[in-house]
């Protein structure tokens, strides 16, 4: 696009003072990729008012929505497991029918590298169609040293496919798969760490997550693994308090995490481990709609400590198979108490903090031009609608 | 488009024996804006084989979906209302700031039928693009005759310039407004029946709705406006038991109603009498969930009595500002625990039923040609995933 500007628009800046860092006449000077200048429409410099402009109607501008954790790449779905479930199968006949994970790990090995893509990329631009402009995916579903690496080339593919920055975070530790069973720390050492080494050393990783519970792996298990990552100079995450409380946010804490991610069982020690060492909490209100789960997660005394609130779509084929941004905004609100004003910040700010980015999430100088132009009059709307799109355009990089 | 032969597809039919009655490789033969066959591909008689010929790739045709219970016009909308709440605001600074439904009847009231049109087709085409054919309409923010009719207008408006069949709603019986505060009877006997009676003059009425709770009306104030509907030759729905008993369910089959709808609180003899009746049950998950309900309408209970059950959006500004009907199902199951296959029926083949509509809702030779043809392998998928749209094609009285 060159050099432009953009105005007759409310700015929801997510920066400065005020409820949302709301400007309600604000202008945006886009230089290539980035913002050089935001602020009220009447204290624009001299300097970039004969520069292109786009005028916007008086819709709302916000950042470009970060989703900080998903599984978007995965083999199959789980609709047959849902529909069993609801029929009244028991879990014994769902495994004996080949359901749960175990069943996602069987496809994804199965599928090619272009199947991976093609089925992604749908639920990739319905995401896009929302205004994410910024997407982590996770590996986690091969549990093997060449799915896990096939899954991250696919991440990687999406990034350059659609004009999307994509974060890839290695998930070996997502699950101990049926040949380990009985041997967790035998996967970890000799599948899990290696892969981790090798998917690093193809340029594969951005970060490092696994998964902290009894069904998963235990703190001493996920530190092994974090401890390579700290090797490799790699950040870590850790999906951690779940369904009960192992400690886990207190050891990400411990490791620097960037985030820890889900913890409804999070006690007020993980609360102030996470302050202390400015992770991010990254609360997933789609798996906890869809588990039913009625523990929630303690967003009172995040608030209360200053831990920074990020919401993502965790979308997976298991525990949430969402696919919407926005809908996840209103679940924040709905189900959690967030306040509409927390679920943007969710979805903008505090999702780059939860990556590790300090060049997006708000609308500033310096800042990347990524930008969501939206049909309505309040940010407080994009968390109040359910199901309803209302995005207008979308900015990547500078380019609508 | 003439006669043609739609092919190449898997058919779930919503008719006939099996679940979702699925024929694995389907046709249909569409002659104007009707079927005038459907079964297995095999079976298809010989005087169709030469008809112009669709081919779908493999892809699942289900009916067109009907909303059968939505307030999807309306003034204003309630995202300030919402963010306060959030914010901490007590019942009665919401009151005091003028939130709540008097919020939407003064916004209602003041706007025009053109601003009221175009607020409503946002909400409508977003209902479109998911695959609904059918959409009932209810007044019920006028609460006086000029703002009711004027409601009811645009409701038949929106039934002109969209390809969908509109069915309208008369509740004037929807609250009681401030005017009439301390006298909700001389509401109903001077400003409702005589607003039904205008309505219904001017051919806006197809059905009349209630609001029979303690927040709301009466039995015996519903009644008088049933017996009205009944002189007038009108059917009768009621929005019933959702917050309280009040056996609103079993009056309504009292007057063999169409429908009695949220039903939350639904006891025995109410499922007894709606089984009785015919009356069908229309679950409204988005209410359920905005308000946070915990107490399940009893579907096991309406399952083993046989009664049918709907699902539908219940689209309205306060509690349930929802306008999607594949998340409508997939709430129908993961909060109600209804089955994939209950969940399409209840938006399909129930919610025509709930609508006295006899000639759509099902794949079958005499159903209206009103077909969704859909990305997925599996009906379950429909239910199964969250904010994902997979509509291939949408076919309205045999156009594509
Ligand atoms: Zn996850
Ligand atoms: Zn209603």
């Amino acid at each position: 696009m060159g050099n432009h500007i953009l105005t007759e628009l409310k700015l929801a800046s997510l920066a400065g003072a005020g409820a949302y860092g709301l400007i309600p006449e604000g202008a945006i000077a886009i230089e290539g990729d980035e913002i050089v200048w935001a602020g009220a429409r009447g204290d624009l410099p001299e300097r970039y008012a004969g520069w292109a402009e786009t005028r916007l109607g008086g819709r709302l501008v916000t950042p470009g929505l970060v989703d900080c954790h998903s599984h978007v790449v995965f083999g199959g779905n789980r609709a047959r497991e849902f529909e069993m479930r609801l029929n009244g199968a028991s879990y014994e006949e769902v495994a004996r029918a080949g359901g749960g994970i175990v069943s996602t790990v069987r496809a994804t090995r199965e599928a090619s590298e272009e199947a991976l893509l093609a089925d992604a990329l749908g639920r990739v631009d319905a995401l896009i169609a929302e205004g994410v402009t910024t997407l982590e995916i996770k590996s986690g579903y091969g549990l093997d040293q060449e799915t896990e690496l096939r899954m991250l080339r696919v991440a990687r593919r999406i990034g350059e496919l659609r004009p999307l920055t994509v974060v890839t975070t290695f998930l070996g530790a997502h699950a101990v798969p049926e040949s380990h069973k009985n041997d967790p720390d035998n996967y970890i050492d000799t599948v899990c760490i290696p892969a981790l080494r090798a998917a690093h050393g193809e340029g594969l990783v951005d970060a490092v997550d696994g998964f902290c519970e009894g069904i998963a792996f235990a703190p001493e298990q996920i530190a092994r693994v974090f401890d390579v990552a700290r090797e490799l100079g790699l950040p870590v995450k850790l999906h951690a308090e779940q369904l009960s409380n192992l400690g886990g946010a207190q050891l990400a804490a411990h490791y620097g995490a960037l985030s820890a991610d889900h913890i409804e069982y999070l006690d007020q020690a993980g609360v102030d481990a996470m302050a202390g060492a400015g992770t991010v909490a990254v609360l997933l209100p789609g798996a906890f709609y869809t588990l039913r789960e009625t523990q929630m997660p303690p967003v009172a005394a995040l608030r209360r400590a200053g831990v920074p609130m990020a919401l993502a779509s965790d979308c997976n084929p298991g525990s949430s198979p969402l696919t919407s941004l926005l809908l996840t905004m209103n679940m924040g609100c709905t189900l959690f108490r967030m306040t509409p004003e927390e679920a943007l910040a969710g979805v903008t700010r505090e999702g780059a903090a939860a990556l590790g980015l300090k060049d997006r999430g708000q609308i500033a100088a310096g800042q990347r031009a990524d930008l969501a132009v939206w049909d309505v009059a309040e940010p407080a709307e994009l968390a109040y609608r359910i199901g309803f799109n209302p995005l207008y355009k979308r900015i990547f990089g500078g380019q609508i």
